[in-house]
């Protein structure tokens, strides 16, 4: 049994919801499942000395048109969202929150939260929009709200990021097959080259 | 006629290397020539507030991985060179004084110059290694030298460099099909995609 794809994402990524989108046919494709890992980038920017990718001058000009039309080329839905970047926290312990919960919860979440955000132009700072996503795919709304205040899911979330980071984590999204690292929907293609080859 | 792909790139890039072995294949796809612009990340950099890849917690190790298995993957020869970073304004001003001589001048040589510092180990700072390059390309060793040093040629790499700055170039490789930017060899596949709608 081959070992699921660890998918580690931030909500305020849209990189990573436009991996989001294909994942689950990228680990079909390699035979594998994938785990859902919602990370936040604010420690890694920390630890890096960076910031938002469009705070940065030159570089944020071009990020905001290659989100755009990395969705357009891929043909996936896009809408840029505003605001943007922001908080993911509440969004990312839900995920963790509902991950524990067991079966499809979290992916079939993150799917809906994404969607919201990237599609729908919601504001998935908000708790309720939050609930209605939960509401949306059977789990209940009041539940979810328990669990994300849970203390317990605020540290599992902390130590998720300090174990992605431990694990060489930086970016999202960040993908890793066994333990190879690859950071970025870009290198979807290089997944599958990579695996090609360790299967010849 | 179809406007020349502007190829922007700086030596110290792996992944401009990469870019070089295929960025003449993508210009026959796309019927297409190549106009090679040797430019410098440096002032760049600054403008960012940023510097060298590998200089930066976490991304620097995953950038040293991904350039080997890029290269890997996509079967370009490929060994770590040593010292890196380096200056390459020296080979830069040489490419901009090749390309003012017409003819294929500059693509050869830079691609010989790519081979010296990514698969032959050699330092490309040293003039001698960029008047042999010169030389193998039937280019008179002396002149190159002598074209080098020239004031006009000096003026006119730092002028290159704010314009690409000016067009929104950050980084390196960056490629402009008519005037519409792609950073990285990873877009490579987005260029072909783009210009396919843009034909479709």
């Amino acid at each position: 049994m081959k070992k699921p794809l660890d998918f580690y994402f931030d909500f305020s990524s849209p990189y990573a919801y436009l991996a989001s989108t294909r994942i689950e046919a990228l680990g079909q494709e390699l035979g594998r499942d994938v785990v859902w890992r919602p990370i936040l980038l604010g420690p890694m920017f920390q630890a890096m000395g960076s910031g938002p990718l469009v705070d940065i001058p030159l570089k944020g000009a071009y990020a905001e048109r290659d989100f755009a039309r990395s969705a357009q080329l891929f043909d996936i839905p896009y809408q840029r969202p505003d605001p943007f970047p922001i908080a993911t926290v509440g969004a990312a312990r839900a995920t963790l929150f509902l991950r524990a919960q067991g079966g499809n919860l979290a992916a079939a979440f993150a799917h809906r939260v994404f969607d919201a955000y990237y599609v729908q132009g919601q504001d998935i700072r908000d708790a309720a929009i939050l609930r209605a996503q939960a509401q949306a795919i059977g789990f209940d709304p009041a539940a979810l709200e328990q669990g994300m205040a849970d203390p317990a899911i605020k540290a599992a979330l902390k130590q998720d990021v300090a174990d992605a980071m431990g694990r060489g984590v930086f970016g999202s999204p960040f993908v890793f097959v066994d333990d190879e690292p690859f950071w970025g929907f870009d290198r979807f293609d290089h997944i599958r080259r990579w695996a090609a080859r360790q299967a010849g």
